[in-house]
């Protein structure tokens, strides 16, 4: 098992990012949000002159047995098929990654298709599929620990490549019903909030999915170790987009949260070590049920509000242009004294 | 005055961009507001190909002679300063404009400034400032047709030059208080749930500002003409911007909304002909008092809510990207057939 050395930031150098900040042209505090997320940025790379180098949408797929059980109308095969489409530049996620200019590696954590011979798609294969949690469970412990391991490496191997800034993506038919348990078990939320129609399930569906999601909960009364958690109910992809963002977090990356699944193997992360919510920006309110109830969890302050709910790291591609604002804001807008304005930031003037 | 032949979009094509969006490689409706946005530039351009060419922010700027009455605490020079430092690509739209790859128009419809010899400020000046309305009125009706013809004019020479989105921003240190009151009188909402803490007064300035601009509309009480109402009580640049939009709308331009003062301007534009809102994206909630008021007038549905209150059309220039994302998408965005993707589709399956 890995340990993660992850450093609290520090708030050694706030006075003089509010200093900068609060003698830019501007009335005092009037860039809201983006002034927040440029202390943030700041604060994880210990400077007051950040900066965003080598963007990377990490994408990881996985398939899941637990459809077995019925919790999900979609055929398997399209985790396959939208992982292929992705490499090749397809799907949401390889359009918005190419239009917000961020780089997108294609990882396969346990899809259940032979993606040999295909170079853009990283082999980090686990087995063909997490287990059905309801019969037995997702993982072993040693491949919910390896999973974990691969994201790290994946995640360190781009942060050599000179990439400071990753946002996390995925792909998994049936990939919320591992994200409902998790959330219920690492929020406490009663399950019946965590559960949604996920992929197009009507009532009746839903119902059955709960029941079916209660069942493998109450099978196994006594978990409370994060890892044995993960392992017993997550997915190859979550477990390993989980051990990618602990890793993000203790190279100081900063790292873009997306929507209902990213946010379960967040709430992964943060149970096996909550120093990584840190580095975290939360890019978007999805309309996914339960990530409402995530976002309030982590009194988080998302930076969208636009009804996605993609998945697949799009959020987190939409909102890159907008952290890159904030960069920007901090290091190029002009301050008083440069614009030679006169400068009412001492009498708390909010210039307009 | 200016007769502006505004068409009202048609849903003629309605069904084929619906086809279009629905048959991308997402569950259906999962991109929320974006679809939404690409359906109203696709009506607004009337293809389901459109296009985003030549982006602008036009800023206009001017003085306010009510700032006599003590309506703000900031000096007035503050408004030429900020109009050179935009010039040079300073403030914060000289920063956001750039950075989001929109050319800035920086135009002087009344800084009370000689701005002769500085080549990158249009001149569109009327008179040094608009008239205090507690004493007298901004402008003439002549004044204020003028205003709305230059604002015309910028607008269709943008045109010409290809561009086909625009958004506008403000300077003008004291125009809270025209804005103020065409939200008044256009929203028909209570003045004193119109009027703010502007650049900054504290409760007593507040309530004299409320006191003052109460003065000035019970001076005038059978003004209902938008035009005479604009004349009266708004501000040069205010109905500059006005006429841009109106002409903006009669190009078939796509319109940028801003914050507060923006949405005064087309309050006012919407009083002189309502088709003009059809052309019309609301950027961003602003975070000044009045707005969300304005935003619930309209029923809009804004793009951002990041606590913003700058003005200089900087919510417009912030929201860009996702507006041009929202195009990417549309346009090529992977399909189920090109994809080779099992459509799911007609089963109305949400596809994760």
């Amino acid at each position: 098992m890995i340990d993660f050395n992850i450093k609290p930031l520090s708030n050694e150098l706030d006075s003089e990012i509010k200093y900068k900040i609060d003698h830019k042209t501007k009335p005092l505090g009037s860039l809201g949000l983006l002034e927040k997320i440029a202390y943030q940025i700041c604060r994880i790379q210990e400077t007051t002159t950040p900066e965003l180098s080598n963007p990377h949408i990490v994408l990881v797929g996985s398939d899941h047995a637990i459809c077995e059980e019925g919790v999900s109308p979609c055929p398997q095969e399209i985790t396959w098929q939208q992982m292929l489409n992705f490499a090749n530049g397809g799907g949401g996620i390889g359009l918005f990654s190419n239009v917000y200019n961020m780089k997108l590696k294609v990882v396969d954590a346990g899809v259940n298709y032979n993606f040999s011979g295909i170079d853009n798609i990283v082999d980090a294969k686990i087995k063909n599929g997490s287990g059905n949690f309801l019969q037995s469970s997702a993982m072993t412990l040693e491949e919910c620990n390896n999973a974990i391991a691969n994201g790290a490496k994946i995640v360190s191997e781009l942060h050599q490549q000179g990439c400071n800034v990753v946002g996390f993506g995925e792909m998994g038919i049936g990939n919320t019903s591992p994200a409902s348990v998790l959330m219920h078990l690492f929020c406490n939320i009663p399950l019946e909030k965590c559960v949604g129609a996920g992929s197009g399930l009507d009532k009746n569906g839903v119902s059955k999915k709960l029941e079916t999601l209660q069942k493998a909960v109450d099978n196994h009364p006594n978990l409370t170790d994060p890892i044995e958690i993960l392992a017993q109910f997550g997915g190859l992809e979550i477990a390993t987009i989980a051990g990618g963002m602990l890793k993000a977090a203790e190279l100081k990356m900063l790292i873009l949260n997306d929507g209902f699944i990213i946010t379960s193997a967040l709430l992964a992360a943060q149970a096996i070590n909550s120093n990584v919510m840190d580095y975290v920006i939360h890019s978007h309110h999805s309309k996914e049920g339960g990530h409402a109830l995530m976002m309030e969890y982590f009194k988080a302050e998302p930076v969208l509000n636009l009804d996605l709910r993609l998945g697949e790291g799009t959020g987190a591609a939409i909102a890159y242009p907008i952290i890159q604002g904030a960069v920007a804001m901090i290091n190029n807008m002009t301050s008083f004294e440069e614009a030679e304005i006169t400068d009412t930031t001492d009498q708390g003037i909010r210039v307009l």
